[in-house]
């Protein structure tokens, strides 16, 4: 007897409606980075794991899947990130390319471990990202924050939103730790925003500490009220310059974005995620219709060089997959596909031809097919070339004049595919 | 010292214009698909390798890359083949959906062995393909036949051919080998049209079947003269019995295909490869500037089975690649990018805003870039909003009034990227 039919644990399938959602959301996406003047490129799915890991953090690195390549005996990993792929590219094949240099992507990456993968089980992830490399400060940080302030709002979810925030902050504080374990727990507090746990933690810091780790956690709100209190605090002078930079970005974006966008930015600078690889500015996405962030980007100016190239940086990921539940949860509708007609009877191929010629999708059958199989086979109508009879994919039906068939269906009114 | 980077044996990046040329051959491809009303489905890299292998013919079995899935201890492989996956979906999920279903794909798949992997050393392999399920004969054969047709013509290259054939020949002649080392020599001989070697092989063959094998070795050319010498012969009945189907597909084919097709048809009886696969019809495409085919299909009727939904079937995949390097090598020029601009100066944001609404890539710079930086980022020209100074990428200059900069620069004549 042989095993199931059964897909690996964490990838799937998608059918012709949710691969039709996926493309679209892909390409309004890419759209808006090409819009503006990123370019892109494709890097392969798998790579020498020691190359890979150069560029990743400590969590991505453990989420990796790494075989053997049987034809050579090397060791390599399935890609968890594509960043460090645009890092390779930009040291190496792209390293005399004068900078700033605008790359983006598209594509698919693997991890067995991490939110998606431990909450959810996923272990296929499908992002969009962007990388700006030679990255000038402010202005490279607000043109990466309006590209994604730009893509989220080509989604058309009703509400999203940029969190912005600086590791500055986050570092002074977790690094008065007295050790691994009281830093851990610092930062989870953080993560949880849980005061009373955060003020507990607290009291172990050094004193000039111990006030500003107790208000990390509520340094979140509307940008320019958030920052202002933040700056109001005694911080040792890195982190008022780190305080200054950021609201420097926020003044460049304000002049860079597509402004009223429908995306919204706030301030959160106790986000403690990513904090070990980011290294500046960092921010997060949120979308109404998903329960965690979508997008998650910022400066990482330590990474290029890792591959040979020491270069300031400034990129996102958006994860697609994520922002298309969001979309489903939130009522948008899929981007209908082009009107598609089956036709039957003689001179069936001809008519075929001239709608496919006018960019109608065109099916030839042998016969009238049912309306259950137009709407299987995601059509709008079926058309006798001989009577003129024209079958909805809703059952409904009517005729046309035979010899204007071919200009009547471009025309007529048909019932939109719903998803 | 760590190891240098280096990519795995067999994969690539694609740089911008690589990665443009492909994405737009790609989109070309499965618009063609589209339009035949062929829905797209998206499948994963990876899948449980005894789901796969039920699928795969010998060939592809042992092309496949397995590994060990760590998080779960499955073994899984890299998909060597997307035909199977299609199968599986189309047994499975679209179980209840009734024939003929209409499908199509684009993606990479992964091969230890075969043509590309032994003699290029490839292992990824980009191909785009239909797949025509529960597909009536003829019509169904000469429809895929007419998307192939179509496809290859939509790749702009001078030359391409579809040269069709049919398994029951070669089948019938290597049916009646002595043994497996005879049947071996005989499917070499003919694989390399060698009429001497054929003629020794033949002679160890029944005494009816030995004129057939001789002859099958020079079964190809023009597709009426051809199929007209092959009925003459004394087949065994299915024999026969394949040539008019063979004829009848061409027939509807002719019907079918946008003539005059760019794509000429010539027939080929004596074409092994495959034939353990296939079940009928089987055909390959070429194209000028590339030296082997670039597209292969045919029917396979045992396929779904496999999955749990007897099915008569017919496909093809594209290897896009191949085709994509015959473009270079034919000299097709690449699509060109939209009309990228770079914008500096004050109210260089505003100006980028628009140009972006009205479909032109734009960048704000700093300061005024350099030609060599224009080429490089792939952008036209850069603009000063403070002179209306105008650098085109090739070093050229020109100066435009800056109250009408916007409009100016959508229609002024910009030299375009070549590549």
């Amino acid at each position: 007897m042989s095993a199931p039919i059964r897909l690996p644990s964490g990838v799937r399938d998608f059918l012709p409606r949710a691969a039709a959602r996926r493309r679209s959301l892909a390409e309004r996406v890419t759209g808006v980075f090409e819009a503006w003047g990123y370019a892109r490129i494709i890097t392969p799915v798998f790579e020498c794991a020691d190359v890979l890991e150069r560029g990743l953090g400590h969590g991505a690195r453990a989420a990796a899947i790494r075989f053997v390549e049987p034809g050579t005996g090397e060791v390599v990993a399935l890609r968890p990130d594509i960043t460090p792929q645009v890092a390779r590219l930009a040291a190496t094949r792209l390293a005399d390319q004068e900078g700033p240099i605008r790359l983006c992507y598209e594509g698919a990456l693997y991890r067995l471990s991490g939110r998606l993968a431990d909450e959810l089980g996923q272990r296929e992830i499908l992002q969009a990202g962007i990388e700006l490399i030679e990255a000038p400060a402010p202005s490279g940080d607000a043109e990466v924050l309006a590209v994604a302030a730009a893509a989220l709002a080509a989604s058309q979810l009703p509400e999203t939103r940029l969190d912005v925030g600086h590791v500055a902050p986050v570092r002074c504080v977790l690094g008065a730790a007295r050790d691994d374990d009281h830093r851990d727990a610092l930062a989870a507090a953080l993560a949880r925003k849980d005061r009373a746990r955060l003020r507990a933690c607290a009291r172990q810091l050094p004193a000039e500490i111990q006030p500003l780790a107790e208000v990390l956690g509520s340094l979140w709100g509307p940008a320019a009220e958030t920052l202002a209190r933040a700056r109001a605090l005694p911080w040792p002078s890195e982190v008022e310059a780190a305080l200054a930079e950021l609201t420097a970005v926020l003044a460049a974006f304000a002049e860079l974005a597509e402004l009223p966008s429908a995306t919204s930015v706030t301030i959160d600078l106790g986000d403690v995620r990513g904090f070990d690889y980011y290294t500046g500015v960092r921010f997060a996405g949120y979308a109404s219709g998903a329960p965690d962030a979508v997008l998650r980007g910022g400066r990482y100016d330590e990474l290029i060089g890792r591959y040979g190239r020491p270069a300031r940086a400034t990129g996102f990921a958006i994860d697609l997959e994520a922002l298309v539940d969001a979309q489903r949860a939130s009522g948008v509708a899929a981007a209908p596909l082009s009107r598609g007609i089956a036709v039957h009877g003689a001179g069936a191929a001809a008519l075929a031809r001239t709608l496919r010629s006018r960019g109608t999708r065109a099916v030839t059958c042998a016969t009238a097919p049912s309306a259950s199989w137009l709407r299987g086979a995601g059509l709008d109508a079926a058309v006798s070339t001989e009577t003129g009879e024209v079958l909805h994919r809703d059952g409904a039906s009517e005729v046309l004049r035979v010899e204007i068939l071919a200009s009547a269906l471009e025309t007529m009114e048909i019932h939109p595919c719903p998803s």
